[in-house]
């Protein structure tokens, strides 16, 4: 398959890349920075001009999402509006321009994370956007047959702890490699409207 | 108590502020047009106002939101971003700012709604922000105590089947004195981080 990955150069994006090119599968990586595709997927514009030079696709991916995290008590009423446009809004415009352009019995693949059930202290913003993408994975997959759609909810990742550990205390974390293969399940696999939860 | 209810003029906060005041509660009701304080909650400064002159709180309800409804193929990108806004942004604003005017064991009761599990065509918008609200009461209830957090999440209204029906076939509609039940029991319990489902 060919498939868009959104977020291809991070941590958890390297590790998907890594899995569907083992699979046999065409990644197309996409980077805000770099990448096959340059592309800030939270510029509307800029995502129509991706899907309008990218070529056919059979599935797209993302493995990329930016929230804020900050004690509720600190938190900016901006925080929220950031974290909605760069976790939620940036995966549903993927989606809505998408249908066009994915094959039609490809596949999305959206990110979401453990935050949606299990909350921490200071990742209320976070949380929000998670839901936001879980319920509408749910809701796009009663719209979108034949076309899929599902959602993965990583825990923290093992190659994260530097940086996020602290606010995950105690919370089991898994190797990238080990989200990856929900992305496998998804692209691969028949079921829609599905949330793949990796939290241990 | 002293009760702040946003949207106590719509069909579903008309129920509630009679089921609040036949407990013995003062209720302060806020809307967009009218009310005893008029207010759009999705004008950051404007909720800054409200409770600069709101006075002393118990519990701040809101039984309001907007969301698109279209089906996903016709959906704007606008449309997620005004869904968000209209039912999602304002009532995490009302708790953001809310945590310093609402008493120390005061209560928030926000509105998500059965699409959060249980989609409709045309309802991703509306889907996504349910989820979003429902995901930022589990985190908020993590950072907020001793003050407290849950959402009530009904289905469509028996009072509103003339205008949504169609979007619900097969549905069981609630009468909204029977949604009004599950405000009540958040601002009068002692329970937080809940989603009071009123589906059936």
């Amino acid at each position: 398959m060919r498939i868009l990955l959104v977020g291809a150069g991070g941590t958890l994006g390297s590790a998907v890349r890594k899995a569907f090119t083992e699979r046999g599968h065409e990644v197309v990586g996409v980077g805000r920075t770099g990448g096959d595709l340059i592309c800030d997927v939270t510029d509307t514009a800029a995502v129509a001009r991706m899907y309008a030079q990218v070529g056919p696709l059979d599935a797209v991916t993302v493995a990329a999402g930016d929230a804020v995290f900050r004690p509720l008590a600190d938190m900016a009423a901006d925080d929220f509006v950031a974290t909605f446009r760069g976790k939620a809004l940036g995966q549903l415009e993927l989606v809505r321009q998408g249908v066009r352009h994915v094959a039609a019995t490809g596949s999305f693949t959206l990110v979401s994370g453990i935050l949606t059930e299990e909350p921490i202290v200071a990742g209320s913003a976070a949380s929000a956007a998670n839901g936001a993408v879980e319920a509408f994975v749910r809701a796009a997959a009663i719209e979108l047959p034949p076309q899929r759609i599902n959602a993965v909810s990583p825990t923290v990742l093992e190659e994260s702890l530097p940086a996020y550990g602290p606010f995950f205390t105690g919370m089991q974390s898994v190797p990238a490699a080990r989200a990856a293969t929900a992305y496998v399940r998804s692209v691969e696999g028949a079921q829609t409207g599905q949330v793949y939860q990796v939290h241990c």
